[in-house]
């Protein structure tokens, strides 16, 4: 695609005034910024390029892991920066109402000082936006207590290819009323609809916190465990976070930022945490549970956290992973993989990368939602073979039936693979819904499908 | 719409066998049922009526509260009942695999011998069936803990209207490649494909449950009480129903078969009910959190139940809604109005009602989920007025900004009132979908949508 025109530009900067439209000249990617204030200058920027065939990238934060922000050449980047209000904290009905380009962490903190939980949170929490975090469905460490960001969605604004302003700002959790057309945008990657206010339901604050640090001696003990403490913690299990040895007595070598709460040499490290409303009780319930499955068999060592920077020590190193940078080149996977196909998954993929030399495979993930973070790479750069890496992964997720994307969407980086975890009908009926609300391919084309797989569709 | 065709009707028995359709020849409404065993056969049988344009009304245990099961002339019906297998119960991934004609009942005793809980829950649950209960999007007692059928989806089969089969039987609960088709068709009441198979998230069993019945004052308590005891039960309040007293005190009036546990004259009636996993703590904490919003002034007076008996006592007065029948020609609306809104909701709806001679309004609810059953009637036939009754409730919901279907749908019931609760943009993209989906318009016409409105769209 060449270079948006002259005239569209023009049109836009009427539109939006100067200060709308952001143009880097001598930026190596081409960088036309529109950067709108209202939903209705959201809406007239897709009537003019609706009617121009000019395609529009919408952007958020630019956390994702998938490449769904990327502009290619042609394409106009529409920045939600200049939405970005708090517009209503409801706490009878306990409902936020905010701009798409909200960043989560100041919703989170407007929520907190009215005792209310935004349950939402992963590393980007400082740059991600709420339109960004809605238009990918992201995860998380919470998703075993809270679901994912779809089941945290009540109400969507949306502004369709054509300009049409959909309004669709619910409150209620229940609403039966025809078809739920806000999961028709939640996920799609901005493919569909530029999102531009959203109704997040908020939670009450647990006040008690428990976490703790466990080392288990075998998979099908991990797969206990964890459906021994779901029942056991009756609806406040918020993290069962599972660290293969690789991963974690690489982030906590000797030399390294992190003391290691267990000794190494275990098999597996899970790191458990409950979020309670009860603290002197639910300290007493979780230490009484843990005793419980180590009389079991189901955990052969235990740290407990007494303090907050105990606590902080143990999610550090879970969360270092840019820790792993240092091995040599490294590709991050996100997947899902079912538990009872999950050991012979992993085997398979270790088996593959013994043919490296100096291979890197590290293994940890949220493993209460099947999911799996597989950093695989070379510690010597010579051997790293980015497309060999992608293929034996994918292709073996492919073979257990598994997720070629958990958490971090489809964007440009997974589109070549979604047909390993889509059927074609599946394929197909995503493709035909992107035709009908997305008829010249201007919302984020190439993103998820290939801008010629659709026209052939 | 006339009767179904000689030749189309040849070629489904031929396919489906004397056995696979029914038909009742002496029916005062048309009675042609087909009744496939395999979604082969539900494939090729919208395959034969795509071509034919015949329409068909997709049936499940035809419970719905909104019609959306009736046929009307020259519509055939489509059974799911041969197709009622449990075809897996998956305990390492606590997943449960059903054909859609599996019955409720059947669902959750399969899941309760192997020690999970499906945790859906409602009246019908002996003859409702697992694929209505997707396409309706069935709610009940426990969303305030567990959600409406919508969260406990992972995967779904469906035929689409020209026979194409999409199997979507996904079992991981992070999957984010591309859109989530599954939520096009779920709560869509059969509009917009036949659903074949299930996949269901199932749960731990809980062990145990705290049930309350307290008299609140007025109602910003009750709110107060909801966000209290949601806050200090940590994850374990799965029922905050509310009745009003002129529900409570016909239900438990002398004569009745009910003993009231709390004396009239209150202004709320609370029914509380927590499901946790320690049996000794949990009661005790249930104890002390109903102490303390006593000492607060939340609660004016409580019960809280000793035994099961006790326990089904207070739940059988909340479910006797057949006994409202007694006080004259009435009408149950299922409706949803945000908590801020709801006193003055009711305020409304009351003075509506003063106009009648001998006026029933009756009114209680799922307040938790926003949603209130309100029952309205008269006690002198004669003065029974069916649409100055629906247009009082549902013009007082619109100007509420409530929802005219909390969970019961739309179906032929409703149709009329959604341009009440959804915006015109609303309803053309639902339209829009309905026609990329079944452009004959042969599943389920004229539920949801009237077949000239979609035509005009």
């Amino acid at each position: 695609m060449s270079e948006p025109s002259a005239a569209v530009l023009q049109q836009l900067r009427q539109l939006l005034g100067d200060d709308g439209v952001r143009v880097q000249p001598d930026a190596v990617l081409p960088d036309v910024v529109l950067r709108p204030q209202s939903t209705e200058q959201v809406s007239a920027i897709l009537r003019i390029c609706s009617a121009a065939g000019q395609a529009l990238v919408p952007l958020g934060g630019k956390t994702g892991m998938a490449n769904g922000h990327f502009q290619t050449a042609g394409e106009i980047g529409l920045s939600l920066e200049r939405m970005n209000a708090i517009e209503e904290i409801d706490p009878d009905n306990r409902t936020m109402t905010v701009q798409a380009g909200c960043i989560l962490q100041v919703a989170v903190e407007a929520a907190e000082e009215l005792g209310l939980l935004l349950p939402l949170d992963f590393g980007a929490r400082g740059s991600a936006t709420l339109g960004g975090i809605v238009a990918t469905n992201a995860g998380g460490n919470r998703v075993i207590r809270y679901g994912m960001l779809r089941d945290m969605v009540l109400g969507l604004e949306v502004v369709l290819a054509d300009g049409t302003v959909v309004t669709s700002l619910n409150k209620m959790l229940k609403n039966n009323t025809g078809y739920d057309i806000k999961q028709w945008f939640i996920g799609a990657e901005g493919t569909l609809g530029v999102i531009t206010r959203v109704v997040l339901r908020l939670r009450p604050t647990p006040s008690s916190q428990n976490t703790a640090l466990l080392a288990v001696d075998d998979f099908p003990s991990v797969i206990k465990l964890l459906h021994s403490l779901d029942a056991s913690t009756a609806g406040t299990l918020s993290a069962f976070e599972v660290m293969w040895p690789d991963f974690y007595e690489f982030i906590t070598r000797a030399g390294s930022l992190h003391t290691p709460p267990l000794p190494h040499g275990s098999a597996y490290y899970v790191l458990v945490e409950t979020l309670g409303s009860d603290p002197g009780r639910d300290a007493e319930r979780f230490e009484t549970v843990l005793g419980q499955a180590m009389e079991e068999g189901l955990i052969a060592d235990a740290v407990l956290t007494r303090s907050q920077s105990e606590r902080n020590a143990i999610w550090e190193i879970r969360d270092d992973v840019l820790e792993l940078f240092k091995l040599g080149p490294i590709i991050p996977f996100d997947i899902s993989v079912t538990l009872d196909k999950m050991e012979s998954f992993i085997s398979d993929i270790r088996t593959g990368m013994d043919a490296l030399k100096e291979p890197v495979c590290v293994i940890f993930g949220h493993l209460g939602d099947s999911n799996l973070h597989v950093i695989l790479g070379a510690r010597n750069a010579a051997e790293f073979d980015y497309k060999a890496l992608e293929h034996l992964l994918y292709e073996t997720v492919e073979r257990y039936q598994g997720s070629v994307s958990a958490e971090h969407g489809v964007g440009l980086a997974k589109r070549e693979q979604l047909h390993r975890s889509r059927s074609a009908a599946e394929l197909q009926l995503m493709m035909a819904m992107k035709k009908m609300l997305d008829p010249n391919n201007i919302l984020n084309p190439n993103k998820i499908f290939a801008a010629e797989k659709i026209a052939a569709a």
